[in-house]
């Protein structure tokens, strides 16, 4: 179908349709911006299909999916014994966790959901069900609570009339709704204040150009698409006065893994001295990660670069290399706006504070 | 028709057929890597289209084309007058002056031409158009001769193991032959030593895709395609030791106007403390342009961006910003490999001493 004008607002990626016997609704976005697309998941591989092939992505967004995965799989052998559907819902997790390896929040409310359910040893099958829906209902009510304080507290970094550059998807899209990275954007749009976007188009898979530019697009925010490879040029011609990026794992000492390209746009944004910061809630941090070395870096295939777009991009059989992420050090970094607030400078220290918070 | 494994060695991307009254022959770029497609050029018209959609590309190949579009202009008069095949000359050149804003060896090509044609006032017109049909070819001829030389210098560059990364396609499809960027790597390999080349795919028309890596894959030599902002993380693993590129217009102080991105590959270069070099005839030197700020930039349509490849990448109607080309300042780069040598380091004094070498 073509793309509407206008879809439901707030837009969002993920809903799940019907009681403890329904089914998650995707929004698949590997069709965007030329067709809008409701995926039904009914099914764990289903939704693991969906997750791999990024028909759901981004870090928030994937957690929201994954936790109502483990209803699906709880579904799967609801009419079971207690141990059967204990089972089920550990095996739906093992295996959603082996969707994407990078993204933190996957691994994170897949965990919430086990603990949820290992809580729930000896419950009727009935009331394990709700219990284990509405805990995945926290976890995406949660979110949608987490992306809209991120962005009040970082809509002040948007002053009228500066530009901002972005890179890949931070946006509703990547989570339940209204973003991290974009959150900001949105915010400071309520907020009456005028200011232009440029949108890195985001090589290989041009989430940038198919899913930033469309999202901000129909929420009437002024978007301009850029290759990867201007954001130097516009950055030099004094365009660009904030870059912010999203981020799929950040480390204790505030080194961010995010989509390949965003360390490019670091380094690229501090030799033209402009101010990054990364938008993410607290549950993209990973203590356990001491820095950005420690992060694993998806490889992805070939074919994502050579045969872009349903067409043969390079020459048959050459050789690609291609790095799903990269990390950003912390030293590269102005600030990480958080749910509770804005991490600056960014190091061990600041982060640790900000995630000790309680509340 | 499918590509073959092997084309004629040297790769040529144009070639003049038969006599005074023959035609231009062009390997149309934009048909690669999946299809060889050789295009006759038989009037101005032709080749102005073939050089404004870029099926002939890279400053040193469009003057040559351009060259012979002043005999193909000239054939188109050859039976009138004196005074008529002069006024057809000067409107030809005048026309494919206006194909291509940026790159100065077109302007260059054409006023030699036109000087020649000015030379052989009161001449028989056979006469004339054998003149004017020499000229083009030492044209040609001298450009394979500086390619050669620019490998012969630049050459000693390239180290056995290192790794190089290029940007666009500064190759024999650039050229009458060899190329400028790809001359240091072809030079290297036919002196025997080992290392890897990684192409930026260069978007938005994907030269570097489409063209530097098929050549180099033509030439045996080892490539790996990665896309444009993969450069930095792949110059964080240490898996490149040099960077090579093209160039549209040098101007007096060193400044250097090439593909966009080019300038962006820079400022990560030197965070990397990887050396950069532009490898680039002398005729690519502009020495009326001051410095890089007085470089035109061509700006282009946003359909390059929006609908890649034939296919929608971004969303109906979304504003695009796509300037073709970016200047990348002399203090970024540690070398110009020209001709007669490598200017090293690159500033006013130093480029102005090799432009006014003799020889």
């Amino acid at each position: 179908m073509a793309v509407p004008t206008k879809l439901e607002s707030p837009l969002r990626p993920l809903q799940w349709r019907g009681g403890t016997d329904g089914h998650l609704e995707l929004l698949d976005q590997t069709r965007l911006p030329t067709e809008v697309v409701r995926l039904a998941c009914r099914d764990v591989e289903t939704l693991w299909e969906a997750i791999r092939s990024l028909r759901v992505r981004g870090a928030p967004a994937i957690g929201c999916a994954a936790a109502y995965g483990a209803v699906l799989a709880f579904q799967s052998a609801s009419r079971g014994s207690a141990a059967e559907w204990m089972e089920a819902v550990e095996r739906g997790c093992k295996r959603l966790a082996e969707s994407r390896p990078t993204a933190v929040n996957l691994f994170w409310a897949l965990d919430r959901m086990r603990r949820r359910a290992e809580s729930l040893r000896g419950a009727a099958a009935r009331d394990a069900g709700e219990a284990l829906m509405a805990e995945a209902h926290a976890i995406r009510d949660e979110d949608a609570a987490m992306c809209r304080a991120i962005g009040r507290h970082g809509a002040e970094l948007i002053g009228d009339g500066v530009g901002v550059l972005t890179h890949c998807n931070a946006g509703a899209l990547a989570t339940s709704e209204y973003g991290t990275a974009l959150a900001l954007i949105y915010a400071a749009h309520e907020q009456g204040r005028r200011f232009k976007v440029f949108a890195d188009e985001t090589r290989p898979l041009l989430q940038g150009a198919r899913l930033t530019a469309w999202e901000l697009q129909q929420a009437g925010i002024d978007v301009t698409l850029i290759c990867d490879n201007m954001a130097a040029q516009v950055m030099r011609e004094g365009r660009i006065q904030l870059v912010v990026v999203g981020a799929d794992r950040i480390a204790a000492n505030g080194d961010a893994a995010n989509k390949i390209g965003t360390y490019g746009v670091a380094v690229i944004a501090h030799a033209h001295k402009v101010p990054m910061y990364v938008a993410a809630p607290r549950t993209t941090f990973d203590l356990s990660t001491p820095n950005g070395a420690a992060i694993p870096i998806e490889q992805r295939g070939a074919d994502e670069i050579s045969h872009g777009f349903g067409r043969v991009t390079g020459p048959p059989g050459v050789a690609c290399y291609n790095p799903a992420f990269d990390v950003t050090p912390a030293e590269l970094l102005a600030g990480i706006v958080t749910e509770r607030g804005i991490i600056r400078p960014v190091n061990r220290e600041t982060v640790s504070k900000m995630l000790s918070e309680k509340g």
